[in-house]
């Protein structure tokens, strides 16, 4: 499968382009407002998993092009960017294509990070709103730390959630993440059911910064 | 120390109960409106820990008569009577008496369970808003499914997040909740991080109630 990580060349884009390629069969293209940017990241993460004897080739495109090329299209870009980039690539999608969305709002003040639910609920549903029909909107991999992923040595033995209201995409979306080593997909129903995921994001945060030895925090349901 | 459990002949009330009773040398208190009511759960809880050759007597009290008798006071209770309660103890309270606010607000639509925010931003903090000076407020015991808790058979392994703008409260309160096997107390900040503690509750039963094999769900940061 084709699996396009618009914003890949950030952070959690990062961790998820380097684990997918790593641990995964799926084809991974980086996608970046800037071309150049999308290509010199692509090349680093081919490095990277180059030295640790991975024969993995990670493309990059402008996101469109990216979009254009892919089954699965990641929407790793910050929360206030995620509209307009779905507006950017809608053209670009086809019938049955699938979008999925990690990202999660957050505002910071002087006791630590809140949730910042948009006013649509959620990002994930701001996503289902402006996706063309025929393109199913999945939200996953909301919670995972970035650095953590993007360090292919840590170990991970975490969950991620994944919603959806279609259960065939949902399903797709499920098997690729269960295709990472050490991560676990959860069932956690609709997109409607949003807003409780992404709000475990700012509290990973605040449980990492108030106990010492914990940081890079995943979560896990047992 | 002496622990008053208001609400106490509830389900999260009778696992806390039990749990303290069995796992630590705290005496144990149970708090009702109707002190019948509390006489006789807390002589069941006693049976309970007896049959298990545990030599621990639980007492039952009107909800003012066992914060009268407590250091710390767990407002096992429904968040629409949380304020209530506060009001209703508040003169049985002494100065360096704690109050532990474990409930969250949930409301239910056809996707599942979603959080319920109070205006005043939390359940913890309506507490905040309504205890009287010089009584701390924290957080603690939130995302904790009340079954496994009562059934002492079942192995917890789970995280309890606290939460309070008084230090030495917050320490006391994560002592006597890692008094109980198997469960870990992390610090979650202050009271203002509330919310997304409380909002991890219906989380927990969304994933439960879709995924197979999963019930009763516990949550674990790692």
């Amino acid at each position: 499968m084709d699996i396009a990580i618009l914003g890949g060349t950030g952070d959690i884009g990062e961790g998820l382009a380097l684990r997918l390629a790593a641990d995964t069969r799926h084809d991974i293209l980086i996608g970046s407002r800037d071309t150049e940017k999308a290509e010199t990241k692509a090349e680093e993460y081919t490095t990277e998993l180059d030295s640790r004897g991975l024969d993995r080739e990670v493309t990059g495109f402008e996101n469109v092009a990216a979009a254009e090329r892919a089954d699965v299209v990641v929407l790793a870009v910050p929360p206030y960017h995620v509209g307009d980039t779905v507006e950017a690539v809608a053209d670009a999608l086809d019938d049955g294509d699938i979008l999925v969305s990690p990202a999660t709002g957050m505002k910071r003040d002087d006791d630590g990070f809140h949730y910042h639910k948009p006013g649509a609920g959620s990002v994930t549903q701001i996503v289902a709103g402006a996706a063309p029909d025929d393109v199913a909107v999945v939200g996953a991999f909301h919670n995972l730390a970035a650095a953590r992923l993007a360090n292919l040595d840590a170990e991970l033995g975490i969950d991620t959630l994944v919603i959806g209201d279609d259960e065939d995409a949902k399903g797709i979306v499920t098997d690729i993440a269960e295709g990472i080593d050490g991560l676990r997909a959860l069932d956690a129903g609709g997109v409607a059911n949003a807003p409780e995921i992404e709000a475990v994001t700012p509290l990973l945060i605040n449980v990492g910064s108030n106990n010492e030895g914990l940081h890079d925090l995943g979560i896990r349901f047992t």
